[in-house]
């Protein structure tokens, strides 16, 4: 693990490190916040996933959250959205290739190589936190925003027992369903629709839900509603009487200043569960 | 004033609006949050005065300063730190021309035409902002960040009855005896350094101080301490008897994660000076 850079923040250190990826195949870069609190002991841990064109460094810059998780002792990863570099294939495409791993593990050309982000976030980037850093890997949480909110709403029902809660900014949620999505999912894992579900939270929460609270904000001048499709994921998790607070926040659109703004509240509802016990 | 952008933020707006400069004579664009309040009245205002390279941009995704703005109802503005464009003149270097106005009205060419960022802050955006917008022109305060800081103080100290309170993160203190200024003060103002001092936070405490209360943040691992001089104002506000509040900040260096971390604090300090009375 190369550090690339560390500041201190809020009490804490906001690093970014380098590290070897075996499932991706390539260097990675993340950003990790550890507050004050790691100095004494293992801290529980929030996982952010980012949306499409971001890297490990857009939230750790705009999205405001150390603040919160400095004041709650709480560790924020923030990993990047694909495999970068030399020999990474990509695509003209902003929303597909680097920059828009959309957390699968593909199985089709040019993309099978080094695109595993799911065992990325899931296997590789936590056993080599773990080993490395004072986390509490028994106190995880995960959220993301937009891609980023597909991927930990994803990631949060496919692992039960892994996380304590999910929460999620503008959330793609239904992804086999809509052009964020449909594009993607047939690239890295082919036209075999069945293998897609797997990836799309709406069918996710019918098919399993969450075992522990959800929460999700939703901006209603969000440009890309159409995209992200909100109420297919409101329905199923009705349908499941899923533990859940899906808001629909007059006003706001798909940006950081729309993240920023209710990560305070996020953060609370994490460390609400992940000091639970 | 033409918008380029808005996105609702911690219940108010983010704004982005571009209108053309007397003083600079160009088109020039700043950012301004202005919190729910602003709907129902006009509200203070805060001046957030940016550090070399930056443009309204970086302080307004980078710094956290809206939820705090919010909480206390306030308004933001946040220039840019140059005028830029087509026929304007730039230098290479990254610390004169483009992005380093200094907040001096140049005498030099090839700056004279447009480089005349004092006016454009004291006399220029403040009317633009005054006939169009819902702010308490009579409750102002400033602060800014490096470059940001040194303008700050030195129109806080120069202009008396203008801002209630002044602030800095990592000001440039002494600009006449560092290389972040000497530099730029001769390539705008010329050799006779006489012209100078009304540019030097450190020579206009010693000679005029500020009728209102001071905050400067300054970090103890910031790469730059040499030239921001901060012992110089230290000790010319000690020996002034300045109401100031002078903090080294142990381990903390030059960046926005230095400004955000200690933003809350600020915003607090300009708000008991902005709702006094």
């Amino acid at each position: 693990m190369e550090i690339l850079s560390e500041n201190k923040a809020f009490g804490g250190t906001q690093g970014v490190y380098k590290h070897n990826s075996h499932s991706c195949r390539c260097d990675m870069t993340f950003g990790l916040f550890l507050p004050e609190e790691a100095q004494y002991g293992a801290v529980p841990v929030l996982w952010y996933l980012s949306g499409l064109t971001c890297t490990h460094e857009n939230a750790m810059t705009k999205a405001a959250a150390q603040g919160w998780a400095a004041e709650q002792g709480i560790a924020l990863v923030f990993p990047d959205t694909s495999p970068r570099g030399e020999g990474v294939a990509d695509d003209d495409a902003y929303d597909l290739g680097q920059g828009a791993g959309f957390y699968v593990n593909a199985t089709q050309e040019p993309w099978a190589k080094h695109f595993n982000m799911w065992d990325y976030i899931t296997e590789d980037l936590p056993s080599m936190l773990q080993e490395n850093l004072p986390l509490d890997m028994t106190r995880q949480a995960i959220t993301g925003h937009s891609m980023g909110g597909h991927g930990a709403l994803t990631m949060a029902m496919s692992l039960p027992g892994r996380f304590r809660s999910v929460s999620a900014f503008a959330p793609i949620c239904n992804p086999t369903g809509s052009d964020w999505g449909r594009k993607q999912l047939s690239a890295y894992l082919g036209d075999d629709e069945s293998t897609w579900a797997a990836h799309d939270a709406s069918l996710l929460m019918t098919e399993k839900g969450f075992d522990g609270p959800v929460l999700i904000d939703q901006g209603t001048e969000d440009q890309f509603l159409d995209l992200l499709r909100p109420e297919t994921l409101a329905s199923a998790a009705a349908l499941r009487r899923q533990e859940i607070t899906h808001r629909m926040q007059k006003g706001y659109d798909h940006s950081y200043f729309f993240v920023s703004s209710f990560m305070e509240e996020h953060i609370a509802f994490h460390a609400e569960a992940l000091y639970a016990d």
